[in-house]
């Protein structure tokens, strides 16, 4: 049953990423019982996911059981389960495993997932970058692709092109496009005897006409600069209309490719559309200026998963939006909770307002684009803007227990070329090529590589 | 074709363990060509797998990619494939993607795997430890246990008793066994609400009438009294006749578990088979006392494929061995190369001998048995036999670029009881649990575990 007035009020809280943690310390301190719940048993810092895509750092240096980040907040629980069904006007969540938990205040903050635009059969040829399982199966298929190429030229003594596409030209795909051409130039120059990993291309496909669209023109400019830099080449316009084992179709042309990754889209949670609310056409729910649904100001939509409007522009789906819902949403469970305590209700009129400190993305591993909104205004590129981004990334790990190893990951990685953690785990197949032989089908014999390598 | 006298000669390495990286070094500094094949493109500091099973150790800290490992010697190549078939008489080896590797030498040191005692259908069941995947395999079904138990308390009240077994009493057993009690009664015990960590039960299953068989009886003691100090319930004598999701039979008896591990019992890898050469009932290869087969003395057998008798007694399964093993092989092959290149032959007779430095196994997180035979003969248990596990393990890690991490990620976890790397990656599912409603299944009422949990 629902709690009444006069006993502690529960709060659930689904989703465990930057808007749910950040709801939980909040709440941690005042008198509720808050139950979190994630599919997953840890909290994934997800700006540095590409970091551990691209071998540099491991899972668990980014990621952390949930149970340990919470762990001292004795009114804080938390259950490794999934909603399957909301009762609103019961205030009541159905979990996955059949248990059903009651609230007075519900925090849905389940964030999004990859859009393939309906194509879902694409999801496994080109995988996305959203949990650490995406991330180790990027890592898989970038580092197999080098190995199955070093083995075609140790018996034929040439392979296809090593040809890296990512779908999309969002911040997303500039930070996995740099870090590849990194990894082929630098990192992987001295490991291998046949190949020379350099000759690996990268190319980003984005469907609209710039890439970093979210960006001023002047930074675009600067990171297409310094994508040419690291050697990766950009299709704007370009549509991609098929993705195969081993090729992209791009309107009718054929691209081959070794590895194709997926940058291009988000969609909101499925859990969206189980809440019986406004939703916009990417599944966000629709919510007014307290991040509640109409009609239902008990209930507060957090994170990706909100469509909220700041100066007619609806607020982007990263962290730092999803960081200052999470804890405006627990402030504000806490003026109705000391309202029904006998407070006079200060500020329970005080709409959410996304305070933008700007934007940024690397571009391998010494250059960056940052639009910096505060506490200055300045359009960054380059190593400075690198640097900034560095400084601000170990801040906000502070409260992962293992920022200090990251920097030191980074830092012996950066000045060293060393390799952090290139482990290839799993199956050794990759679409396109035919696991008994290891030859990458179709590929025309005038356009194999042959190295001239020194063995 | 097999290179003449006159050129530089070929060596082929099959396996990128001890024995193999060992082979290696040593012949990375004679005027060969080598070439190492191995299925993973990682080594795997195996002593410490253990630690990443239960969720101490991340696994990129205890592997490495064999190719920078071995990556400042030009005259050795890496590829990640596996050998398929022999020619021995031709010296020729198949690899599975087709490529024909002609050698002057050949070393194999493929090692070994699990052996389920032709009930193959066990292993998906009793997952053994012996790859980076067993472990967060292992790592994934511990972790969940206690996840599922707590959302079924949250629900229902009780949960099933947690019990692990282990089946197998031998070195891994042991250290399996007291490093889960370690972290249900240490580690686990704030992060849960509902369920008590430490009421989970842990239990060896061993066949014969001891467990550390090849320990002497003063220590298979101690290791009993410590084991016991730590809830470790021990069954010697104890066929398993059937593990099945959610229980195993030992006889007739039925015991009911919430993850089965399997550390009874390994076997050769199947590529001796394939040598045509004779083996002994494990499948190991037996070879003379230059760890060749007889009649091949271009072929040098190394690792726990050897069947290689030392005083009476077949040289153990485990990495002092097998790194002597292929720095042997590899001064060997040099041997016949000086000699062939004109030297005098000196040494061509010096035959492998196995330079016991003795035994030892961790019992939790502050002791363990060690049965010391250099620089001193001693039988140390306890938190002294720890000490030097600890000293003589991190020495070993010289080589890895992550020894000094991993000490601190120890000490940190040892004395703080701070998570190391405790990730719950890949599937939610438990063998005998119902992934959609979280229950184990057939578990009589009056067994169910109620805790007295403080929310």
């Amino acid at each position: 049953m629902a709690a009444g007035n006069n006993v502690r009020k529960r709060v659930v809280i689904l989703g465990g990423g930057f808007a749910g943690i950040n709801a939980a310390m909040g709440l941690a301190k005042l008198p509720v019982d808050i139950t979190l719940v994630d599919r997953k048993n840890h909290h994934t810092f997800q700006p540095l996911l590409y970091q551990v895509a691209l071998a540099v750092l491991s899972p668990a240096e980014i990621a952390q059981p949930i149970r340990s980040i919470l762990r001292d907040h004795q009114n804080i629980e938390v259950l490794m389960d999934e909603a399957v069904s909301f009762d609103l006007a019961q205030k009541r969540v159905r979990l996955k495993t059949g248990a059903l938990l009651e609230y007075d205040f519900l925090i849905v903050a389940t964030g999004s997932t990859h859009s393939y635009f309906g194509r879902d059969d694409w999801a496994k040829l080109a995988p996305g970058l959203k949990t650490v399982e995406d991330a180790t199966e990027i890592r898989r298929r970038v580092l197999l692709a080098f190995e199955l190429a070093e083995r075609q030229t140790q018996e034929a003594g040439v392979h296809p092109p090593l040809k890296f596409i990512i779908i999309g030209g969002g911040p997303t795909g500039v930070e996995l496009a740099g870090a590849i051409s990194d990894i082929a130039r630098l990192y992987m120059a001295r490991d291998f005897r046949h190949i020379d990993p350099a000759t690996a291309q990268v190319e980003i496909l984005e469907g609209s006409p710039a890439i970093l669209a979210a960006y001023p023109p002047d930074l675009q400019k600067k990171a297409i600069d310094q994508l040419a830099h690291l050697g990766v080449t950009i299709r704007t316009n370009a549509h991609v209309t098929d993705v195969q084992p081993g090729y992209v179709m791009v309107g009718n042309e054929r691209i081959d490719c070794t590895v194709t990754l997926w940058a291009a889209g988000v969609q909101a949670s499925p859990l969206g559309k189980l809440l019986g609310v406004p939703l916009d056409r990417r599944g966000c729910v629709i919510v007014d200026q307290f991040l509640n649904p109409p009609g239902h100001p008990d209930v507060f939509i957090c994170g990706d998963l909100a469509h909220v409007e700041e100066n007619g522009h609806q607020v982007p789906g990263v962290a730092q939006p999803a960081m200052q819902m999470g804890a405006y949403a627990a402030k504000h469970i806490g003026r109705m909770v000391a309202r029904d305590l006998g407070s006079d209700g200060t500020g329970l009129n005080e709409p959410f307002h996304y305070f933008d400190k700007g934007d940024m993305a690397t571009i391998g591993r010494k250059a960056a684009v940052a639009n910096i909104k505060w506490p200055f205004k300045g359009h960054w590129s380059g190593f400075p803007a690198w640097i900034v981004w560095l400084i601000i990334h170990i801040f906000f790990l502070i409260g992962f227990r293992n920022r200090l190893a990251v920097f030191r990951q980074w830092a012996w990685t950066y000045l060293t070329f060393q390799d952090g953690a290139r482990l290839i785990t799993g199956s050794q197949d990759l679409p396109g090529w035919d696991s008994e032989y290891g030859i990458q089908r179709d590929t025309p014999v005038e356009q194999q590589v042959t190295p001239t390598g020194t063995r």
